[in-house]
C-alpha cells in the first residue's frame, strides 16, 4: 500500500463512537478529488480530507464512506484499478482489501453512491455530511441530493460537525505520536534556516531549503511557509525580497508528516549575527508573552483567558519601552494591544494545521456559552474555549509594526490615552517578531512538542554567529 | 509589484490581435482563484490562468477581464486592497496602476463582473469564454449567465479556442527566452538528481534535493515530479520505495520559471555507477529513437510522422535484441509497439507543460484535417499536426515494461507475429527508460532549450562513477 494507516481498530471504534454521537441516520464521509492546477491533469499535491482520514484512513481518490447509524452498516465506495490506470498510475490493491484495512467489509462502484444517497433523501432518511469546503465536493451533493449548491452548503449536519469536532478535539495517543514527529521535523526546518540564512540570499533560496527538510523527511509542508524579511506581513507568501543585514527574518513553517499531522513553529532571528537593541528589546517582549502564556496551559483554563494575559504581557514590555503608557490590564480591555498584536494567540493543531477549521471555528474554538468576539484582533482568535486534555495547539504572540494601520490610528488619534505614538515613528520600519511552539494539554499541565528549538536571544545568536563565522 | 511582466506592448498587442480574430462579441478571460487544500484557508500555492497571464498579465487572484471587441472597450475587475488585505497579505499596487501596466485603462470592482455579464447575456450578446478546468469559475459562470453548471461547461466559445490556440502556439522572442530559463533551471534539477542519488536513499529524499533546485531559481515544479525506480509506471508519484544498486532511476521533472513558462525533462540513470547490460542496450534504443526523432524535426513535419518514426526506431532496436520479429514499419502499422511505448512521442509546452490542454487537445494538437486518433497508445499522443515555426514541444520516447499489460497480450496471443513473447519474460522485472528534451520549431529546423544535460550512456556513467567514488 502506497499510504499508512494505523491498526484497524482505530478507525473501527472512531466510526463507532461517531455513530453513537450521531445517533440515527446515514452519515456520509467524502473523500477529496484531485485539484486542477492550470488544466484538469495538472493537478496540485493530491490532500485527503482530513475527517475521512480520520474515520476511514484511505488516503487515495475515489473514496466516499457512508456510514448507516441505523443499520450499523458501512460502505466504502470506490473503483478496482483499470489496465490505464495500472499504466499511469500504477497498480493498487482492491477495495476490498483496503477496505479490509480500516475494518470495513462492504465496497462498492463509486458511481452506486449517487444513486443510493438520492434514493434515501427521496425516502426521507437524514443525511448527515460535513461542510463542503472543496468545489468539487459541493457540485457532486448537488447533483445527488438534488438541491442547488446554495442549498447544499447550508444543509450540512450540524450534529455530524459537533460530533466529529468532539472526537478530533481529544487526540489519542498514537495521535500525539505522529505530531511529535510532525513537529520535530519542523524544528529541523527551523534549524536549516537559522543554520543556512545569509546576507544577500533571497527569501526564496532559503524558503526552498526549509522546504526541502519537510520532503526529505518524507512529508510535506503543513501550510505554506512564511519566510520574511516582512515580518510584519502576518500570513506573506511572498519570497522575492534579498535579506539584508540589520534585518530580521521570520519563519513560520511546519511539516505535515506521513499520515499528514501537522506542525506549525515560528522564530524570528536576525540576518546577521546579532538583533539590533531595538530589535532585542522587542523579540525579549515577545518570548515573555510566549512564556507567560506557555506556564498557563491547563485543563480546565479558558485559551481567551490565555490571549488576554499573552497581550497583558506584551503591553507590560511595550511600557517599559516607551510605546504604551497607562494599565496593561485595562490596554488590554481597550483593545490597545491590536495596534501590535492584530491576530489570535493560537489555534487547534492536529491532521490540519488549523484543525478542522473547515468544520467551522466558532464550533472548534468556542462553545454555545462562549461566543467569539467580533471585534478587531479578538475576532481573529481562533480558539477560546475551555482547555481540556488531548487538546494540541499552538501558541504565537507576535509583535507587528504594520505602517498602514499605525498612520490610520494616529490619524484617528485612537486610543492615545494608552499609545505613545510620536514614539511609534521609530518603529515604522521594524517589520515583525512572531515565537511559536505546539502543545499537548495533559492531565495537570501541558507538553511542549517536539525536539528543543532555541528561541532564547544568546542561543540565537550562537548559531548565527557560528555560521556566518564558519562563512567568513 | 510582487510580479513580472513583459513590457506593455505585449500585451496591447496580444489583445488586439485576440479581438480581431474573434471578431465579434465579449471577451472574458477569468483568473484563478485560491484553491482549497484541506480547508477554505489553506491553500494550494496560487497559479494563476496561463491565458489570463498571456493577455493581461496580473499574477493574482481576484481578477478577470473583458475585451468589448465591438466596442473595443478593455476592463479589468479586481479590488483594490483593504486593510484587512494589507494586514494579512501585505500592499499592492492599485487595480488602476496594476491594469496601466498592461495597458488597459478602466478598471472596476469585481463585484461588476457579474452583473455586466449578466446585462450583456440578457441583451443577446455573445459572451466568449474558455473552458472552465476549475470549479470555482465554473460556478461564478453558472451564477453571472444564469445556466446550469453543464450548459457552462457545454457553452464555450470554440472561435476563442481557436484563437487563443492559434495565438500562444506561435511563441514570441521572449517566451522563447523565459522557456530557454526554464530549461536551463530543469536541466540543474536533473543534474542534482543524477550527482545525488546514492543506493540506500529514499525516493523522497532525492526528490526534496531535485525540487529545492526549481524553488531556489525562484520558481517552482511546472509539473509534479516523477522520481521512480518503477519506470514503467507512467505518472507515478509514489516517492516511497529505496534505491537499490542494480536499478535505474526515472526521473521526470521540469521548472516553472518566475514568469509560469515550464520546462519538461527526463533522463534515466543507473542507481550504482553503471547500467547492467540489459538497461544499456534497452537504454541505447530510446536514445536513438530520440536521435531519429530530433532529426526530423522542422516545419511542415507532421508530429504524428515523427512519432510512428521514433516508434519504429524502438522496434527496430528491439528486434535486434529478440523481443520483436518481423518488419518494424509493419509493427508500427499494427500497433506491435504499444507494448512498449503506451504514451505519445511529446507535446506542445509554454505557459503550461502541456501546452494549453484545458483548451482542447484536438484543437492544440490536431485539425479539422487531422483528427487523433482514438486506439490504444495512439489516443495518448497529445500532439500530431504539421509543425510550425515557433511551436515548442518535447519529444520524450520510451520503453516501459509493464508486467499486467505483457500479461495481458500474452494471455490474448496479441499480434504473436510480432512479439517474442518468451524472450519477454526475462524483462518482467525491467522497469522503463525515458528520455526526453524539449525543442523550438524554427524556420529551417529546431533548436534544443537549456543547457547541456548528457544522456549519453558513458556521460552518465561517469557522472555516477565520479560521485559515488568521491563516497566511497
Amino acid at each position: 500500500m502506497h499510504f499508512e494507516l494505523f491498526p484497524k481498530d482505530t478507525y473501527v471504534s472512531r466510526r463507532r463512537k461517531l455513530s453513537e454521537l450521531v445517533g440515527s441516520g446515514l452519515i456520509l464521509l467524502m473523500g477529496n478529488e484531485d485539484a486542477a492546477m492550470n488544466y484538469a491533469d495538472n493537478c496540485y499535491p493530491f490532500r485527503q480530507d482530513s475527517s475521512f482520514l480520520y474515520y476511514f484512513g484511505l488516503d487515495l481518490t475515489g473514496v466516499a464512506g457512508i456510514i448507516d447509524v441505523d443499520s450499523g452498516r458501512e460502505i466504502l465506495f470506490g473503483d478496482d484499478p483499470g489496465i490505464d490506470f495500472i499504466i499511469w498510475t500504477g497498480t493498487l490493491p482492491t477495495m476490498a482489501e483496503m477496505a479490509g484495512e480500516v475494518g470495513v467489509i462492504t465496497t462498492r462502484p463509486y458511481a452506486d453512491l449517487g444513486k443510493l444517497l438520492s434514493e434515501a433523501a427521496g425516502s426521507g432518511r437524514t443525511i448527515h455530511y460535513l461542510p463542503p469546503y472543496r468545489n468539487a465536493n459541493l457540485l457532486k451533493l448537488s447533483e445527488w441530493l438534488r438541491q442547488p449548491v446554495a442549498a447544499i452548503k447550508a444543509g450540512h449536519s450540524l450534529s455530524l460537525v459537533r460530533s466529529v469536532i468532539h472526537q478530533r478535539s481529544h487526540k489519542e495517543p498514537r495521535e500525539v505520536d505522529a505530531i511529535e514527529k510532525a513537529v520535530s521535523i519542523s524544528a529541523d526546518m527551523h534549524f536549516t534556516a537559522m543554520h543556512q540564512a545569509r546576507p544577500g540570499m533571497k527569501e526564496y533560496e532559503l524558503a526552498s531549503k526549509v522546504q526541502e527538510v519537510s520532503h526529505a523527511a518524507g512529508g510535506r509542508l503543513s501550510y505554506p511557509i512564511i519566510l520574511t524579511v516582512n515580518g510584519h506581513i502576518l500570513h506573506n507568501h511572498y519570497y522575492g525580497n534579498t535579506l539584508l543585514d540589520g534585518q530580521m527574518v521570520l519563519v513560520d513553517a511546519g511539516a505535515e508528516e506521513s499520515m499528514h499531522y501537522a506542525g506549525d513553529l515560528t522564530r524570528t532571528f536576525p540576518v546577521g549575527r546579532r538583533f539590533s537593541n531595538q530589535q532585542r528589546e522587542i523579540y525579549e517582549i515577545v518570548l515573555s508573552s510566549l512564556e507567560k502564556a506557555t506556564q498557563m496551559l491547563a485543563p480546565g483554563v479558558r485559551f481567551i483567558d490565555v490571549h488576554a494575559r499573552a497581550c497583558e504581557e506584551l503591553l507590560t514590555g511595550l511600557k517599559a519601552i516607551g510605546l504604551f503608557k497607562g494599565d496593561p490590564a485595562e490596554g488590554v480591555e481597550a483593545g490597545a494591544h491590536t495596534l501590535f498584536f492584530q491576530c489570535g494567540l493560537g489555534h487547534m493543531m492536529g491532521l490540519d494545521v488549523h484543525d478542522m477549521e473547515d468544520l467551522g471555528e466558532q464550533y472548534v474554538g468556542y462553545t454555545e456559552q462562549l461566543g467569539k468576539r467580533k471585534d478587531f484582533g479578538w475576532k481573529s482568535l481562533r480558539l477560546g474555549r475551555e482547555l481540556e486534555p488531548g487538546y494540541v495547539l499552538t501558541v504565537e504572540p507576535g509583535i507587528y509594526m504594520i505602517p498602514e494601520l499605525m498612520d490610520r490610528w494616529k490619524a484617528e488619534n485612537k486610543l492615545a490615552s494608552f499609545i505613545n505614538y510620536d514614539q511609534l515613528e521609530a518603529y515604522r520600519n521594524f517589520s515583525g517578531i512572531r515565537i511559536e511552539n505546539n502543545f499537548l494539554i495533559t492531565e495537570d499541565g501541558y507538553h511542549r512538542f517536539g525536539k528543543y528549538l532555541p528561541s532564547g536571544v544568546d542561543e540565537i545568536e550562537a548559531i548565527r554567529e557560528e555560521y556566518l563565522a564558519g562563512m567568513a
